[in-house]
């Protein structure tokens, strides 16, 4: 049992909790023993579990431990030094992850993908990857200056959706660009200024959806690469949608699209 | 110029941090010269402004100090024990709130609600909220033990939908549908075991969603009460999605409904 601080591992999670360190060892650290167990039952390259015998509530961990994974038990003070949760779970793991090459994402005739261009909210970017995979939309591009989606509030938020949903990262916007006329994809732009709204949009399959930050919206570099622009019906003071709930509208608007109905 | 956190109105600002407090005085305390301004703009009944000169980025605040508001100014120390920010924006506002009464709220032909049983998460509240203004729909109706519309994370996430859009309590959800009959509503339950999608729904205004808690969904209660229940088409392992994406796909798909093409 690790009851060290010191401790070479005890010291990695905690360099972990920084994204340059996450960005070069290509991992993370990550506490519940649901995300955990999300991430096995998705086949995600879970490298360590890290467990604490006193904070456990149920044998449910314990019995993962019989799995043929790397497992270290740590003290109740040390686990404690490792969680930002008040109620810890006495569960986490440390796991790989690398990012798709966005050349590698595969594309097919009825594809859906959404890419981001300098998001900045964790929270959003767990949701949106979490309604990419309630869509059974095809990956996440994420563009520019994002946050990162192995932040522990994008992982939390993600629902275990993290695991399953293909993520690239892509430096510009050209970089989408090129990729989506190569792939034949149609480049939607949504624009509060577009006449044309998104229900009566002439969407067609593969597509990439372009969003843009919370606070700036889409670059207008994004607008003129988009192949057409479409708005989302707005009225009310606010004059904007959270942009996990846009995204939602947007992916379940192309689903709705092909649904037949019952 | 206050200088002391002893002052009686920093003490009450300081009380209203506690959710008790809000609820007995009926008012809450904002930071952020952004939210206060739309309060004003909303007309909601701003108390006093709080400001601090010292922290003040812009002239903006010290010109809307010059409206018939009261307004206090208080020392650098004392406005920074008053706020949660690191960086603050030296503007604030104590604001009373009274939620609606549910048989005051006025139903249209075309009216929509959206009822939220025992919802937790005070930033899907407030998103939820900023949704429904933007959606032009009539109300959000809070059922049984809720989080707070007030919570600072509810009023930065409504993005001052909050003072826009009537927000009522009711004790249970029995409350909700007598009422909801008796005004010729709707009652719409979402179901992940619903058969009818909510794109095949027979759905007729004036019409209220019911929806229930991040982690138990909405009661047997609640899915009995319902006149019709629909889902929400699901793929992927997360097999559901955040409430607020939820309750925005249905608020848009109510809209859509009614939408002309372009």
């Amino acid at each position: 049992m690790i009851t060290s601080m010191q401790n070479a591992l005890i010291k990695r999670i905690r360099r972990l909790q920084q994204k340059k360190h996450r960005l070069r060892e290509g991992a993370f650290f990550v506490e519940g023993l649901r995300v955990v167990l999300m991430a096995l039952e998705e086949g995600a390259p879970v490298e360590t579990i890290v467990w604490c015998d006193a904070l456990l509530r149920s044998d449910i961990g314990r019995n993962a431990l019989t799995l043929n994974i790397p497992s270290v038990e740590v003290s109740e003070t040390v686990f404690r030094a490792i969680t930002d949760r008040d109620t810890p779970s006495g569960f986490g793991a440390i796991i790989a992850f690398e990012s798709a090459e966005l050349t590698s994402l595969p594309i097919l005739p009825d594809s859906v993908f959404v890419a981001l261009e300098n998001i900045a909210d964790p929270g959003n970017l767990g949701t949106i990857i979490r309604t990419v995979d309630a869509t059974g939309a095809d990956g996440v591009i994420l563009v520019g200056d994002t946050t990162d989606p192995t932040h522990a509030t994008a992982i939390k938020a993600s629902m275990g959706a993290l695991f399953a949903v293909p993520i690239a990262l892509a430096p510009s916007l050209n970089t989408v660009t090129t990729w989506a006329r190569a792939g034949g994809l149609q480049v939607v732009a949504t624009s509060a200024k577009a006449s044309l709204t998104v229900w009566d949009a002439p969407l067609q399959t593969p597509l990439v959806w372009l969003l843009g930050s919370e606070r700036h919206g889409l670059s207008s570099e994004g607008m003129d690469s988009a192949e057409i622009r479409v708005s989302i019906p707005m009225h009310g003071v606010s004059s904007s949608l959270n942009l996990a709930v846009a995204t939602g509208l947007l992916l379940y608007e192309t689903q709705r699209r092909t649904h037949v109905p019952n």
